[in-house]
């Protein structure tokens, strides 16, 4: 896929095919940090006094967010940063990324209610067990940046389908936003038989990536550092498609002005 | 497994079921890389002005090290920085780590041979294409640094092996130390049943988490971003493997220091 021409980045062929690809990076990521227990602390303000008022994860993912966008990561248009304020100059020249998104997108940015789900409801749910693990809080952290910058990538490319949709569709879409209908725009970017061959694709990926061929024990029997497969499920219900249904909206309620 | 028992983190079978699960942790890194072309300029001197004297990659990976190092990463005896001088003092308070390995172990550095193998021999075999993606040079290398912490991490694993592979057969070890006898080290230290299932379980788990449900495609009928399970035998074989070795001999011959 070329990322730089508008038609391409356009077609729905490839966005999806760039929506699959992300289900394996979100996979291993969510992955990775199922080593690992819970460790509370990691996300408790005030855990740790030399790093002021931020909690453990969010100095490192600001610390993180600063460094790349010296090389220019926010640039991207299919990239959202959680903390604006920590972001540099870029070192490295401009790239002349196309337009292919309305101007505002840059103002459509869920990353705070990602945060706040991952925290609450994913690392709860996808940690080996609900304990403080002092040692591991860096890698814990390490894997907790990978898997929200994933999530916030994948949810946020919500932009690029509703752009394509409303391409497709521009007279009818236009209607829908001039009439403020949340609701009929939600019904017509809906598509429940892409949804549920979304969740049983992903099903099978967890499985398959949980596999362990060397013992040939799936996560049900505890093989380490594994993870339910109906969390991944669970995960793409409740967060990953309702939110980028939200980025959809919000960028297409807009797309008239 | 309690990392902080020197009992448990020298016990053969818990250092083993740590190095499988590693595996699996350089599989999603490499896979990952695998989306991305070669991308050379991200490795040549001097292709960025505004970067001084590094690599694009180096100057990432040091900033990296640098943040890292602030949240002691580096003080975790199974941690060894590819940039030494970018370290800075940690911002947390110690832990306190058992004292399991010899105090010249962070002597013990291979991070430059790792380096210069990963950029020479496994980003041209295992990369999408030969050319160059601009738009793609901070996901590649962010790619590039998991991969090479990772494999770095399980390399220098070779510690731990070697320390309990000394307390196995202290005499014999002993006696070949003196004479300082590497080839005999070596012999004594090299298993090639274990190395065989290494390789078969590492060949089993690309082919497992290469499949794609979806479409049923395996590597070979190019799937979007996969990796040859071929590469992975590959770097076990003439990277992983050898050089583990080669930091348990350079271990053991001053064990007796």
């Amino acid at each position: 896929m070329d990322f730089l021409k508008p038609e391409s980045v356009l077609d729905l062929d490839n966005i999806r095919s760039s929506l699959i690809r992300m289900e394996d990076t979100i996979l291993f990521d969510l992955i990775e940090r199922a080593q690992f227990h819970r460790s509370a602390r990691v996300y408790t303000y005030g855990s740790f006094d030399s790093l002021g008022k931020y909690s453990f994860l969010e100095w490192m993912l600001r610390e993180t967010e600063h460094m790349h966008s010296e090389l220019r990561r926010y640039e991207s248009p299919d990239e959202n940063p959680f903390f604006e304020d920590a972001l540099a100059e870029p070192l490295l020249p401009h790239l002349n990324y196309p337009d292919v998104l309305a101007t505002y997108q840059k103002e459509i940015n869920l990353n705070s209610l990602i945060l706040k789900h991952y925290i609450e409801s994913i690392v709860p749910m996808i940690s080996a067990g609900p304990n403080e693990q002092p040692e591991n809080y860096g890698s814990c952290t390490m894997c907790d940046i990978q898997a929200l910058q994933a999530l916030s990538r994948r949810i946020h490319f919500g932009k690029f389908v509703a752009e394509s949709k409303f391409r497709q569709d521009e007279e009818k879409m236009a209607e829908l936003i001039r009439a403020k209908d949340t609701e009929g725009i939600l019904s017509l970017i809906t598509k429940p038989a892409v949804e549920k061959q979304v969740l049983k694709r992903v099903r099978e990926k967890a499985e398959s990536y949980n596999l362990d061929p060397h013992t040939n024990l799936r996560w049900s029997q505890k093989t380490q550092g594994k993870i339910n497969p109906e969390s991944i499920v669970e995960i793409y219900e409740n967060c990953i498609i309702p939110f980028t249904k939200e980025v959809e909206v919000q960028y297409l309620l807009r797309r008239l002005e």
